[in-house]
């Protein structure tokens, strides 16, 4: 009965304070919350009572008198797992509530071969991983999924929308059929906002509004607002930055259907391409996918540092775009490439300082991924643990069982 | 002492429901908060002592059995103003927390003559209005003042940032300084950011994410978030459009020191530079402001039309642009030229629809402002009246006095 009286808000207001560490305290608890003590002492003795919330230890803070007893969010209340799907593999993860990581794999997936046969893929690995969490925390039960795709996404649908490289997929109930599979509630977005929410709430405050580029085999971007919320837009396109008109691109065919987009020369299969029609690499028979370009960058390759320096001027015309109508405090730069060196950065940093206003650019962080690869299933995580204490998904936690 | 328990969040949380209309009886509003029956009895009862809610006749929804009391904000409970600044004059309104229009005029205003004297001009006319709405509503006190700028805002510093049109302005500290003056809470904020919330919120459901595109001597742009929330930016830049480059526009020097910005091709008072060079036009000479262009485009005046189709396409590119990255629901433009005539909308219309990706136009709508110059006193008091209705703001409304 006690849970049959509406009380999500308040229980997902005080397990949101105390998990992000606004509140370590019953007194501190009150004081963030701005709700009356008694609304507070009932409401969270039901969560401690329900294991949600833990009440332990003393507070370490410079208070006088008797020290207080340290709440926290109990990490073990639930598991949340995470999909970061790409168009050849899907990095998987299962995470407890405190998003600290349980287990991980890697599969290889060809989204070419349709909705059914890759989430029944999908939700046997959900599984796997959590038979071998199950080694390490007892009874906790599997409350949210959160999946990243590789193209647009309707996220209230839970579906992709007319996405360029997922054949057969469009409009795909992917939220609706992981759920059936795996029985819990399943967030489905686009991969490049889980890595701009993993980035936006992995970093120190004051990071966000955060815009995040991703330059792969195609190019995307995410948009965090100053709240720390994914901003989607209205179709689920917000950011969908690969197919903005770059200069130098006019005539350039991408594979959207257009042409003159960025992506069509500025992404690493269009750099590969580039490499190899100028016959400058040795070897440029093998020059197979993003791993061999970030091989010769590595190595400091002259034709290939040339091609990349080529591609981080268009990249870094959209992105003065991009900062002049977002005015982000950062601006995270993803995908291998980004991570293999200075020059994609510095070559993008350049031309943002040189055409952004100086009132956009006077505070603004221009830097690599800081989570790198693990961007994505990370974002993944923020967004199912999220799930999990909402008003909605607190109840579900807190319930029978 | 009752409210000294720090009930803020949950008065404000019902008196929003309330207030949103989401929420017209005790048992909707049990339902709507999520909270408990005696948790929602206890505060709304203090709201209704204190005046801010009032219970009345019946609720008229199809329900069975005894009809419930009507729950309704007191609009009378507090007043309003909301001051939209532009470089040559003031709109000052002061609005009742219904956000009903009690009393409003335009005052001349020389922004060059500095703060001291127009924050003194403005604070004078709220407390004239003030004086005028006495005669509607006796008692109701000022609680917040929401003031539009031309120009960059750090709103939460309450300051311009380095406005181009405001010389002596550069991180004055307006909030501070009208808040000595009014004795009540100060917002400050862009014009184009107020008009961009004023006609998000008046919309019917469904029109966000919205942008605001506003074209008059100077071009600016507001965004307001899905949720309904102004998206400002790291250094309150977000959405100053006028200085994007255009194309077309290279070389083309702009007030804001740079060239080939928009602004420099397809304000008002480029458009007009235009048609005097043209010497298309009779009687150059008396086209002195927007107004005269206006004008001209109304009485169908062909070197004007062919002016403003110019800018029209200009103005499209950027805005392409911007419906790229943002995916709004609805682009609204603003300005009086946009509401002369179709040849403005109908040229950016054709640009943005050619340019952007399908998949950010289909649902896209691309309209003159509903609101016209109205925009930015509205989205003023919506503004003022979200501070009133904030767990800070309603403390206040129902303290002492």
């Amino acid at each position: 009965m006690r849970f049959r009286d509406g009380g999500g808000l308040l229980y997902s207001t005080l397990a949101r304070l105390v998990a992000s560490d606004a509140a370590a305290s019953r007194a501190e608890l009150v004081t963030a919350a701005g709700l009356a003590r008694s609304t507070v002492t009932r409401h969270l003795d039901a969560l401690i009572e329900a294991g949600v919330i833990t009440e332990g230890g003393p507070v370490r803070r410079g208070t006088r008198g008797r020290p207080a007893a340290r709440l926290a969010l109990n990490p073990r209340a639930g598991l949340v797992a995470s999909a970061d799907v790409g168009a050849r593999d899907a990095r998987v993860a299962v995470l407890d509530l405190g998003q600290d990581l349980l287990a991980e794999t890697t599969v290889a997936l060809d989204l070419e071969s349709g909705p059914d046969a890759v989430l029944g893929r999908l939700a046997d690995t959900v599984r796997e991983l959590l038979d071998r969490a199950a080694e390490r925390t007892a009874a906790a039960r599997l409350c949210a999924l959160a999946v990243g795709l590789p193209g647009p996404v309707d996220h209230a649908a839970g579906t992709p929308v007319r996405p360029p490289i997922m054949p057969g997929w469009d409009g795909h109930p992917v939220g609706r059929d992981l759920s059936a599979r795996l029985g819990c509630a399943v967030l489905v977005d686009n991969d490049v906002n889980l890595m701009a929410l993993g980035e936006a709430r992995t970093l120190p405050a004051g990071q966000t509004p955060l815009l995040f580029l991703k330059v792969g085999t195609g190019i995307g971007g995410g948009l965090v607002s100053a709240g720390g919320e994914l901003h989607r837009g209205a179709d689920g396109a917000a950011g969908d930055i690969g197919h903005m008109p770059a200069p130098g691109a006019e005539g350039v065919a991408c594979r959207c259907g257009k042409t003159g987009c960025v992506e069509a020369v500025a992404s690493t299969a269009a750099m590969l391409d580039r490499l190899r029609q100028d016959g400058a690499v040795q070897d440029a028979d093998g020059l197979a996918g993003t791993g061999d370009l970030v091989r010769l960058v590595r190595h400091g390759d002259a034709a290939a540092l040339r091609v990349v320096r080529a591609a981080a001027e268009r990249i870094g015309e959209v992105a003065a775009l991009l900062v002049h109508v977002y005015n982000p405090a950062r601006l995270a730069i993803g995908g291998a490439l980004a991570a293999a060196g200075d020059e994609l950065i510095a070559g993008v940093r350049a031309v943002v300082y040189r055409r952004a206003l100086p009132l956009a650019t006077r505070h603004l962080e221009l830097a690599p991924s800081e989570l790198g690869k693990r961007a994505g299933y990370v974002g993944g995580g923020v967004l199912a643990v999220e799930q999990v204490l909402s008003p909605d998904g607190i109840t579900g936690l807190m319930g029978p069982g």
